[in-house]
């Protein structure tokens, strides 16, 4: 995967969990310095306290540091759990400061908080995208998931397409134009009610999540759907839902695909699937807060965010 | 376990998951018509479609049915799952009516979700208490939480009292006046944002989840405090949080203790635990939306809502 790219200063912190597969790490940190790239890895990437990546003070203070590290690019070692809890003490200006002057904040499932508070408190955009240890770190890295990374450390990328499911080619949606926004559901859910949950109108709200069984999901989306949020979408997409165990003799045929088709019962816009995000390998980069064109041509789907640079 | 009672119409019905254990909630069926009762079995109680005791529009119409019996005091089979799908289409004004006819409706887990909006959408109170099948059902049920059911039904109940971990003896904490709400953590952070989260100042909030790792707790409350809950309350009482998998080598001392600690820090109300309520045998009976003196003497803390008839 030796490709020339345009060397960037990229700064690898960790907001959320503690990293406990350093080697899955060191090796995502060789294989950017392979690229070329000038990797900062913050002092307290590897610190442990708890289950936390440092105590609420160290976590905070490395993302400060990320967003004055003037990098182009900042991504984490991995999600877990610890953002939320440090929203109120985020300085949002700082890092808005950081997002205008071009430095992109990159991260999933945890990190989705930040996604979300800084749009809600600063409207700076950010990405939801690969992490360090599992995704850049993978002995074998997905090629979608390492293509997608490149263009977005190039600037080139404009959009993400992808197969759906042939029942979903049927229907007469053909395009839908709004801003886009999602990541974790548990995440988004958990931010319901409080002023961390941005307000789309008009967006294009993409969802995922892992570990949890689709009674919890639909639970959460229930908590989306009444509190309004999923009202004011222009449509849906559902990334992947995976690594959930059922519950034999009381699952009784309740599945994923019950949750969707009930969501489709409960809203009047178009729900996608299949969209390749999520915890796989597989995953494209996607804006958050961004303007997007979202096409249907038959099983072909596209979001196109156009030229950022 | 035969006293003598006054004997009381009971309706038994099923709201949330369909009932896979038919033996404890016939043992429970029986244990209460052996104390006299006349109990009503909904004709759906055991009704299976997936994971729910029947579709919505069946355990919608058994709530109704539950509202429209007469009854003195209505019981659930068990929880689960299923309550909050259908909190739109609950005929609230028909609830209240009954409420104000004496009919007490009881329950735990996913039934927090009509507590709440009944709270929330008619000022109607109920209670938080055992489900058949698995409390009054128990091949031995507990003493404790068949005294509290037996005070229910002959209206002498007036609080509640439980032993303080003895470091809580020490706090400055005497008393506080305000209404008590509350039940399973999960379910009331999932209505926050939605209309069916009452807004209750100066309350009194109880909590209590099972199958939930601290950390899902503690982002749970988070949310509570991120949306301004919190704030609201003059005190916390924690219930039991059990059934939960730590998460060997990677906690690192990350446990409940660890949550309720961040909770005292982050609010500055007192937070009371070991309150004897949750997925336990021994569990006490409270009632939601109701005004009660809390109080604390040493170790010994009383709830007491004084008398209801």
């Amino acid at each position: 995967m030796l490709r020339r790219v345009s060397a960037k200063h990229i700064y690898i912190c960790s907001p959320s969990s503690a990293v406990r597969d350093k080697a899955a790490v060191r090796r995502g940190i060789k294989r950017l310095q392979a690229l070329g790239h000038d990797v900062e890895v913050d002092p307290d990437a590897f610190t442990s306290h708890m289950r936390f990546a440092g105590d609420d003070a160290t976590r905070l203070a490395a993302i400060h540091r990320a967003a004055s590290s003037g990098a182009d690019i900042v991504v984490t070692t991995r999600g877990g759990y610890g953002l939320t809890r440090l929203l109120p003490a985020i300085r949002y200006p700082l890092l808005k400061k950081a997002v205008d002057k071009g430095t992109q904040f990159v991260g999933l499932s945890d990190f989705t908080a930040l996604n979300c508070a800084l749009f809600a408190q600063a409207k700076a955009t950010s990405w939801q995208g690969p992490a360090v240890g599992e995704d850049l770190g993978a002995e074998e890295p997905d090629e979608i998931m390492l293509d997608c990374f490149e263009d977005l450390v190039e600037g080139r990328g404009e959009g993400s397409g992808w197969r759906l499911p042939a029942a979903e080619a049927q229907s007469r949606f053909r395009e839908a134009r709004g801003v886009l926004w999602g990541g974790n559901l548990a995440i988004i859910a958990s931010l319901v009610g409080t002023p961390w949950l941005p307000k789309v109108r008009g967006g294009i709200l993409f969802l995922e999540d892992v570990g949890e069984h689709p009674y919890r999901i639909e639970r959460m989306l229930t908590q989306l759907l009444h509190a309004g949020v999923l009202a004011q979408q222009k449509a849906i997409l559902l990334g992947q839902f995976t690594n959930w165990r059922p519950v034999p003799h009381h699952d009784k045929g309740f599945k994923m695909a019950t949750v969707v088709a009930w969501l489709r019962s409960q809203v009047k816009i178009p729900v996608l699937t299949d969209l390749p995000f999520g915890h796989v390998p597989t995953k494209v980069l996607l804006p958050f807060g961004v303007p997007v064109h979202l096409a249907v041509d038959g099983r072909d789907a596209y979001v196109v965010w156009g030229h950022r640079h």
